[in-house]
């Protein structure tokens, strides 16, 4: 297809998948003349999943280029979430160093007792070191209490996402499946948990004594 | 305590401080001659508030002030959250008309699975069914099979959230953990879901054939 099909049929507008074109996230196609190209099915779906990671998943096009880069590499689809999880993680505070210790072992601890044990300081893990010394300097400790529930249910809700990409037929499509279901996933399951709580809060916290 | 005081204590430059107080995202100081003002703990823990839902949480200035308004003002701790949850959701894409129809009456349906009737489209509601169309479009249906777990699981959470503010003494710290929890615990159980995906999917996704 031509690019005006490709627009209107990403729903992409042509400006923007010539600055796509331009920035590397989306592949040149295939020239056909001079100044015309012929685009693929495969160019409107990396268009619809560049617009998904940036619109609903709220990632940076840098971010989304740092994705597309490790889809279309060599890498395992493990690295690939590696990279989402990375990129999803954004900038972190610096953790200072004794309270993220503990931090650390609180967390491990929590997760030895549901059968993880190598627990390595990847971005996740300093990603929620840093949410827990937070948590902590703030005084809401109990939320912390809660961390062995959060971990079970956590298990319970990864188990749901494997659901989402077995018996997929090409590595590709795991991979794309899988990025979807980290970056959208995620917002999708927050979005059910603030239903929930809503739900649940209604009658518990709607006074507010004068 | 003074100003360089309540920097040291929060760890808030000085310069910023008195940013966050022209922009009123902090309150004045009692004022004790007219160079100087006196801060209280109050304001130490109002500074680390604004960081913890910055840094971590994500959010920009703009979103911290009007949390922070509806945490000052005299709205319900139920009425706070859904402030809170506004400005999570952040900006929408828009959704079209039908399939965000088909996509609602799905997510109604999975709710009254679990004994929830009155499903309104509030933000929180429209930002999951952007997600759910997003990932229809890009063919990812899989997902939303999952849709009924999901709703079972994210009800244990915020069963799990619920105990984290059950008992506190006043509405403020109610509200202020309610917020906290919304916005750290979000990002605390993200990270937890991704480890226990990295920790089901090694075996799972090491392999890329070639």
């Amino acid at each position: 297809m031509r690019m005006a099909e490709l627009s209107a049929e990403s729903g992409v507008p042509v400006a923007t998948v010539k600055y796509y074109l331009r920035e590397g996230l989306l592949p040149a196609g295939e020239r056909t003349s001079p100044n015309q190209a012929r685009y693929s099915a495969a160019h409107v779906q990396r268009l619809k999943l560049i617009r998904a990671l940036t619109d609903v998943g709220g990632l940076s096009l840098a971010s989304v280029g740092a994705v597309l880069a490790a889809i279309d590499g060599d890498e395992t689809p493990y690295e690939v979430m590696g990279v989402v999880q990375h990129e999803l993680a954004g900038d972190l505070p610096d953790v200072p160093e004794d309270p993220s210790d503990e931090a650390f072992e609180l967390l491990a601890a929590a997760l030895r007792r549901h059968g993880w044990h190598e627990l390595k300081r990847g971005p996740a893990v300093q990603d929620m070191i840093a949410t827990m010394v937070t948590v902590r300097e703030l005084g809401h400790d109990r939320l912390l209490d809660q961390l062995e529930a959060y971990v079970r249910l956590a298990l319970s809700v990864a188990e749901a996402d494997m659901e989402t990409v077995k018996g997929l037929g090409s590595v590709d499509r795991i991979i794309e499946a899988g990025v979807v279901g980290t970056v959208l996933g995620d917002r999708l399951f927050a979005g059910l948990r603030h239903l929930a709580q809503e739900m649940l809060s209604r009658e518990l916290l709607s006074a507010r004594p004068s």
